[in-house]
C-alpha cells in the first residue's frame, strides 16, 4: 500500500512510529486526527506531510455541515490553521495547504461541488507526488555510478512520500537499473528514522546496506569508503541553503572536507523562493523525551536539561547539486533555482 | 569512591553499564574477572582501563601459586597476554601492562617480594593517575573562559579515569574556579556514554549543561553557540593525530570549519611515540547489538547488517592543542610532542 491514501472518506496511513517491529495502519476519519498524526510523526517526511495536509482538508470538507460555498470555505479555513500549526519546518505542508485553499476560493462551485473538488484536489496532490518522485528518482539515479557506496541520512524512502521516495528513491532506482551499489545508513538520532525505516525499506527492496551510528559516518568518509552522500530536504531557500533532518549539516561539512559529492533531493514544492537564505527557516524544537527515552526506556539521568532541534541548515556551499523532478540544479543556485522554478 | 580501587586482594569498580539508573560496585577476585570487565566495558575510559590492567596483574600475582621468581613471572606473562587482548585501541592498557612487566623483570626479589611489588606498582599507577589528572585539569581549565559554552563528546570525567577525569576534569575544574560555563553534552551513540555518564557526572558537580543528540552539535556550532570543544583521547600518534570515541572526527571537522578551538586532553601515557601517524592505530570493531539494541530493546530490523567502529582518528590539522599533565602542546605537534615526551 501507499504511505497515505484516502478512500470513501477515510484517510489511511502506515504508522511509522511502529516500524520495523509492527506494520500497522492508522485510520483518520476527521481532520483533527490527521493533524495529530502529523504532529506525533505517525506520518513524516516532507512530501508525505504535504499529502497528509491536503487529505486533512479533504476530511474537513466532508465533515463540514456547510450548505453554502462561503460557509464551507470558512470551515476549511479553520481546519487549515490547525493543520498548518502542526510542524513548522517542512514547507510542503504549507505548500499543499496553500494550493488547495487558494484554488478552492477561485472554484465557481456550490458547497457540494466544492466539497467534491477539495477531495479530488487532495487526490491529485498525492498522485502528482508519485509522478514527481518517479521523475526525481530517474534524475538522481543518473548521478550514481556502478560500485558506489552512498551515505544516506534520515529516511527519504517511499515512507517519506506517498510512494517511491526522494533521496532513497534515487538509490532504489539505481539498484533497479542494475548498478551494484551499497548504502551506509545513518541511524539518525534522536528518532532513528534511518535504523527503523530506511534500513527496513532497503531490506524490502534487497539493496545491500550497512547500518551505522551517525557518529561513524565520518570514519567511513575519511577512509575513502563513501563515494556520494544523498539526503532529502524539508525546505530549501532561494539561495540553495537546505534545511533537513538534524545532523545533515555535519554530514555535508565532512563530505565537503573529503571531496565527496553531496546531493539533496526534493520536489520543487520543497523549494521556498520567498526565503532569501536558510537562516530564515524556522527550526522545530521537539520534546526532550525523544533524546532521553527510547521506546519508553530512559537512557539519561532524570531531570536532565535537553536541546532537541529537529532540523539543521546546510549552507549552499557544501551542496554539490539539488535533484528535483525538473532536473539537477547546480551552482550558482540563486540563478539556477530561479530558472528551474519559472 | 574512586572508579577503581584495590583493597585486601579485591579489585572494586563502579559498574558503568548500569549508570545512571543504578550505582553498583563490581568486585573482581581474579584477573580473568578484570579482563572480562574491561572487555564488556564495566570499566571504560583510556586511563581507567590502564589502572584496571595494572590491578589485573596484581590479582594475577596474588592468584599465582609460584614459589620462585621465574615461575611467578611466567604466570604474570600468561595474565598479561589475556589482559592485553581485551581492547585494541586505548594505548593506556598496553602502557600499564608494559610498565609493570618490564620493571617486574628487573626487580631483584623472590616470589613473595615480587608479588608484593606488583601489587604496590599497580597502586602507584592508580595513584599517579589521580595526580596526573589533577595537573591536566588545571592546564585545561586555563584554556576555558568565563561565559564559554563547551561541546564535549563521550565521557572523560572521573569515571573515565581513577578519579578527576581528563577533558571533563578540565571543565569541572573551570567550574570549581568560579567560571560561568555551560556544557553541551553529546549523547555519544552507540553506547551513550555522554547521556548516561557525562550528564550524570555534571549534574553531580552542579555544572550547567544541556544534553543533545550527536547530530545536533553541528547546528549549535554553526549558530555560534559553542566557544570550545573538549574531548579525551584513546591513543595519540607521534604527529598529534588523535584516536578517540567514534564521532570525534566529525566534531573536529565541523569545529574547524566554524573557527572553534578543539582541544584533546590526555595523560602522556596515551601518547604512542612508536606510531608515526593516526592511520596506524588499530580501530576496534564492536558488537552489532550496540547499534541495533538499547537496553535490550530492538531499534532496527532483525538481521540488519551493521558497522560499529568504536573509535575514529582525527588528523592533527583539526586539533588546536593537546592538553597533558606536562602542559599544553601546540602545533607543530611532531616537534613539540618530542620535546614534551623527553
Amino acid at each position: 500500500m501507499r504511505t497515505i491514501e484516502m478512500n470513501n472518506g477515510v484517510v489511511k496511513m502506515i504508522d511509522q512510529r511502529k516500524l520495523p517491529r509492527q506494520f500497522e495502519i492508522v485510520e483518520c476519519r476527521d481532520y483533527g486526527a490527521v493533524a495529530h498524526a502529523i504532529k506525533d510523526m505517525t506520518i513524516r517526511g516532507a512530501p508525505a506531510i504535504g499529502a497528509a495536509a491536503a487529505f486533512g482538508l479533504a476530511l474537513a470538507a466532508l465533515e463540514s455541515k456547510a450548505t453554502t460555498r462561503e460557509a464551507l470555505l470558512r470551515d476549511l479555513d479553520v481546519a487549515e490553521k490547525i493543520l498548518r500549526a502542526t510542524r513548522p519546518t517542512a514547507v510542503n505542508l504549507m505548500w499543499a495547504l496553500d494550493r488547495v485553499m487558494k484554488q478552492a476560493q477561485t472554484q465557481n462551485l456550490d458547497a457540494s461541488g466544492l466539497r467534491d473538488w477539495v477531495v479530488a484536489e487532495a487526490q491529485r496532490i498525492a498522485e502528482e507526488d508519485v509522478q514527481i518522485n518517479t521523475a526525481m528518482a530517474k534524475n538522481g539515479a543518473a548521478l550514481i555510478n556502478d560500485g558506489d557506496t552512498i551515505l544516506h541520512h534520515c529516511n527519504t524512502g517511499p515512507l517519506a512520500t506517498v510512494d517511491i521516495g526522494t533521496a532513497l528513491g534515487c538509490i532504489i532506482e539505481a539498484h533497479r537499473q542494475g548498478k551494484k551499489i551499497h548504502v551506509l545508513v545513518d541511524e539518525t538520532r534522536p528518532r532513528l528514522q534511518g535504523a527503523r525505516l530506511t534500513a527496513w525499506e532497503l531490506m524490502q527492496y534487497g539493496v545491500p546496506m550497512t547500518l551505522i551510528a551517525d557518529n561513524a559516518a565520518g570514519h567511513y568518509m575519511r577512509k575513502g569508503k563513501v563515494q556520494k552522500c544523498f539526503v532529502g530536504s524539508d525546505r530549501v531557500a532561494a539561495n540553495g541553503d537546505v534545511a533537513n533532518k538534524v545532523g545533515t549539516y555535519k554530514v555535508a561539512v565532512v563530505a565537503h572536507e573529503n571531496g565527496i559529492p553531496f546531493y539533496a533531493v526534493m520536489p520543487t514544492s520543497t523549494i521556498d523562493m520567498t526565503l532569501a537564505h536558510g537562516d530564515d527557516i524556522p527550526i522545530e524544537e521537539r520534546d526532550a523525551r525523544e533524546v532521553t527515552h527510547i521506546d519508553g526506556v530512559p537512557i539519561a539521568p532524570e531531570g536532565v536539561h535537553v536541546g532537541n532541534p529537529a532540523f539543521d541548515v546546510t549552507p549552499n556551499k557544501y551542496i554539490t547539486a539539488l535533484v528535483t523532478e525538473r532536473g539537477v540544479v547546480r551552482p550558482p543556485f540563486g540563478e539556477n533555482l530561479l530558472k528551474t522554478m519559472k
